[in-house]
């Protein structure tokens, strides 16, 4: 039997220590602010955004929405980031992806300001989680992934850790982060040969492949921790990771469920984002 | 017996082609042009910078000199770095580095238009390396391993490939380029636990580690591809890589010496970033 690793209590812990610094910065004079960019009525859209809404809420961190139609123009959509970039009283913003138009979504990523970009959807941002160095966040489910390790008290330096997917939003940055903390990293992806032999030699796999159940217990060993970053539905329209969980979670030492896992983090992340980018226009 | 992978041989094919696309540019009314930024008078600079200026002339690319005294200011040369930006004679700018100021240096980079930036020292280029897209090129000698693995014929998709080292001037990127390249990548560092087995895992490894002779026959095994980045001095003042090469050589399938390897096909990869960084402007 593993450990289920579950998301609610890591977001919990988050938000308490954040609500302490929320509340300082508001001592000081300042709201923590969100800007929340949706561009047309996706329902998983909306579904984010109302948990985004409530735990920014319990938080306290504020949030201003900014809400286009479906079919604005590329010129309405620069012209809400620039609004957003120059609105002083924004220190962070979320911005739905993917938008119908992909040169549209391409301009507006260029146009975010880095220090607002709580996402990692900026070359700023994505520079730094390279780089280690620069403006910006780390996409905020990469980070989940982390802070849920953490949470759990996952040692990181020098253990082997295998990315599955080489994704701009989870793959590739998580895969950095976790070399930050000192992980020997190894990523896979639809070009790897013998993924399942790969990913036995790992201490630490984080299954981000986008696809429902790829990773089966051919692909775990004994002793492992399993990070189940997929949020697919299933032949029953039911949500399910990339890890098969039945027949994974009795060969591992620990895993994260689906739902309630990675993806219960996500928002509290958001708002620690927030909440460091107000910190350090403060300083 | 290994088969040893020269770089003099990459080097010249590169040229051959290199001179072709020169002359093409020239009928065009464009001659590629290297700004060359040199601080101090360093002799490992300006040793690289004969062999930079010998290796444009002969593919017909122009070079221009910015040379400041070792003690100029900060504010010279951001001016100096302003000036390349707004010649638009000029296609790409190598500066030295490191300088001996870190901020100076920091300053530079940030200031430098990533277009123009042919060794990968903006945040622009690495971004680019790392996402995939925009402005810049790789790190001269990231893109001379990848340069000699094609020359040599070295298959790239699916091989598993360890990198030693997690540098920004070649770990990092030469990590992402082979990935880019489908390999499975690994990448080791100081805190790497059992980093010979690691290594043995391997198909292809990439010595980056900057410390004479640290990759012996424990981290190989046969049928491997040895690619040593390392310039170090040993102790009788002698030139050598990260590789034990008299011990390795005779483990493997292929490894590139040092000198001769990686490092003589530096120069070509950059007077090729001049000519695409001068095609693109062309288009």
């Amino acid at each position: 039997m593993a450990d289920i690793l579950k998301g609610g209590p890591v977001a919990a812990a988050l938000s308490e220590e954040l609500k302490t610094r929320a509340e300082k910065l508001k001592e000081a004079g300042t709201v923590p602010t969100l800007a929340i960019l949706r561009v047309g009525e996706r329902p998983d859209d909306i579904s984010y955004e109302n948990g985004a809404m409530k735990r920014c809420d319990k938080i306290g961190v504020a949030v201003k929405r900014f809400l286009l139609p479906g079919d604005c123009t590329k010129q309405q959509l620069l012209d809400t980031i620039c609004e957003i970039n120059g609105d002083s009283s924004i220190h962070g913003c979320l911005m739905f992806r993917p938008l119908p138009d992909k040169a549209m979504e391409d301009a507006a990523c260029a146009l975010l300001a880095s220090e607002k970009d709580v996402d990692g959807m900026t070359a700023g941002s994505l520079a730094s989680v390279f780089t280690g160095k620069g403006a910006g966040f780390p996409p905020c489910t990469a980070q989940a992934c982390i802070e849920l390790l953490d949470h759990y008290g996952v040692t990181l330096t020098g253990k082997r850790a295998v990315v599955i997917g080489r994704s701009l939003v989870i793959g590739k940055p998580v895969a950095m982060m976790l070399q930050k903390r000192n992980a020997t990293i190894t990523m896979c992806h639809t070009r790897t040969v013998d993924m399942p032999g790969v990913c036995r030699e790992a201490e630490i796999v984080i299954a981000a492949a986008g696809k429902a159940g790829i990773v089966d217990k051919s692909f775990v060993a004994p002793g492992q921790v399993v990070v189940d970053v997929g949020i697919n539905v299933d032949e029953n329209g039911k949500l399910c990771g990339d890890v098969s969980f039945d027949e994974v979670e009795p060969a591992v030492a620990a895993i994260t469920p689906v739902p309630g896992g990675v993806g219960a983090v996500t928002t509290a992340v958001l708002a620690k984002h927030v909440i460091e980018a107000a910190e350090k226009i403060q300083k």
